[in-house]
């Protein structure tokens, strides 16, 4: 069993109240607190070296990158952040110094998008460092966006360009808050997550979610230089392509909205943030699946073996 | 550097914002979410094998200890639990049939305390199993019982025994929520903590946030059978009074209020919670440092040192 089959498995039973609004599975919990105007988003992740980082990352990235990947789920809904809590599990030997890079690094990019760090424990995690970090955000009553919300007719975008995280932007990319929420409110989207398992695997949620499919056009997926980059240095075995679908940690924006809207989300989008790609990849599609138009006409893309796919 | 005085470092430039009542450096964070009548109790920390637990433990107990200690901070804020969310570290060798049961203890105890688990990840943590718990909770607003309320002239009460909680305590304790609520229902509570450092670390921790001191009696320390049975069985080579002022994970709740409600303290929890022991084990003095009167008169118990205490 692997870890989303027994995650699949763990969220099946558990307890709930009357102020959740939406439970486990989209990217933030959603709860009602008694505030009026807004609800409260509620996640928790964490980063452990040796998966997430080296022994050789530099520290402020390392504390960087924990928060960073809990701000991109609330961009993820379209909130905005408030409040984080912090626990970090420490080797038997530990430097001091390096732990105040860390937090160094968390709390810049913390101040940048106006959070309150307001806590901070410690606990032994023998062997390796480990970050976890928890945060709260706010959304207007109602308008956190799911991945439930996609429709057959709807276009799908995404932001940035994809694959190949690993040349550095899993420690460096900037939590996609500021178009989330400009998205949210000129547009009328359906339904958004965050890109961190990989195009594919991720796209699959919000099908899954929806109970809809997907036609995505492969000349459109915008792959990022680094994947390119990568694939020539003889780093991966990943055509670029498949590196785009598959490559965790890019931390853009998946979204989509009614077709009819398209262009003027292009637009919009554009004129507000002129750095930063936005791509119409592909349409919602009533049937179940995901598939991709190239070349050589329609294909499925399998759960699985990516790699026949890539050689079809 | 030990581990105090780097979150004692740490926690001097946090970012901050207007939604913050209390910061870091309490039992839990206090924050402002819009809420007209109620404050918000945020609060993370994390269990891991070989620390917290070992490998023998029951899995269902793991999950329970990780939230309890959680509900635990909670109770010491004098709040009602809400919303948790879970992150696991995994081995990269795991059992799904032992997740299962880990998930199955804490959603049993989340379920009694009315809380709602609404998000569960996983990531890998290679080598331990690893549990984090982030939990939320409400308090009717500045009503939140800080460790920064206590004042000379106060009495201090503690519930429970104390010490020698790994004997077993420190895995099936039942959080004092509702006797926290009660107290801080009924009587004029100053100050709180929940003791899961050990009575002398934690009420130093009072003493430190209101800026005074306290005289304890030696005799009135509650010593919990399982601290008298450890030494009895050459288990530890402290003394049960040792024990009871410095093993840690009692989770048992220590509170302030000036003396002269101390009888009808005592009188009106006996009445609503008969099985629980309430106990006067001194009282807060403006001097600051903590004294114990024993049978040779009044001592000053320092910081570090209490093998030297125990002997005098």
């Amino acid at each position: 069993m692997n870890e989303f089959d027994l995650i699949a498995r763990l969220i099946k039973h558990l307890p709930a109240n009357d102020g959740v609004v939406v439970g486990p599975g989209d990217d933030c919990a959603v709860v009602d607190l008694g505030a009026p105007d807004h609800d409260v988003l509620f996640k928790t992740d964490a980063v452990v070296e040796g998966i997430h980082f080296t022994g050789d990352t530099p520290p402020e990235l390392v504390g960087r990158k924990a928060l960073a990947r809990c701000l991109s789920d609330i961009a993820a809904m379209a909130g905005a952040p408030r409040h984080a809590v912090v626990t970090l599990g420490l080797p038997e030997e530990f430097n001091p110094a390096t732990i105040e890079k860390l937090y160094a690094g968390m709390t810049t990019l913390a101040a940048a998008h106006g959070v309150a760090v307001v806590g901070g424990e410690t606990t032994t995690n023998p062997g390796r460092l480990l970050v976890s970090v928890a945060l709260l955000g706010v959304v207007a009553k109602g308008r956190a966006l799911l991945r439930s919300g996609a429709r057959a007719g709807d276009a799908i975008f995404v932001t940035g360009t994809l694959g190949g995280s690993l040349a550095g932007r899993h420690l460096d990319f900037e939590p996609r808050l500021r178009e989330a929420r400009f998205l949210a409110d000129q547009l009328p989207v359906r339904s958004m997550i965050d890109l961190s398992d990989g195009l594919a695997g991720d796209l699959r949620q919000v099908l899954r979610a929806s109970g809809v499919g997907a036609e995505l056009l492969e000349s459109a997926i915008p792959v990022s230089r680094a994947a390119r980059q990568r694939h020539r240095d003889g780093l991966t075995s990943k055509t670029p392509l498949i590196a785009a679908f598959t490559d965790g940690e890019d931390f853009e924006l998946l979204f989509t909205l009614p077709a009819g809207e398209a262009v003027r989300a292009k637009d919009l989008f554009r004129a507000e943030f002129p750095d930063v790609p936005l791509t119409c990849i592909g349409k919602i599609i009533p049937d179940t699946g995901l598939k991709i138009r190239g070349e050589r006409g329609l294909r499925e893309m399998a759960e699985t073996g990516y790699a026949h796919f890539a050689k079809n």
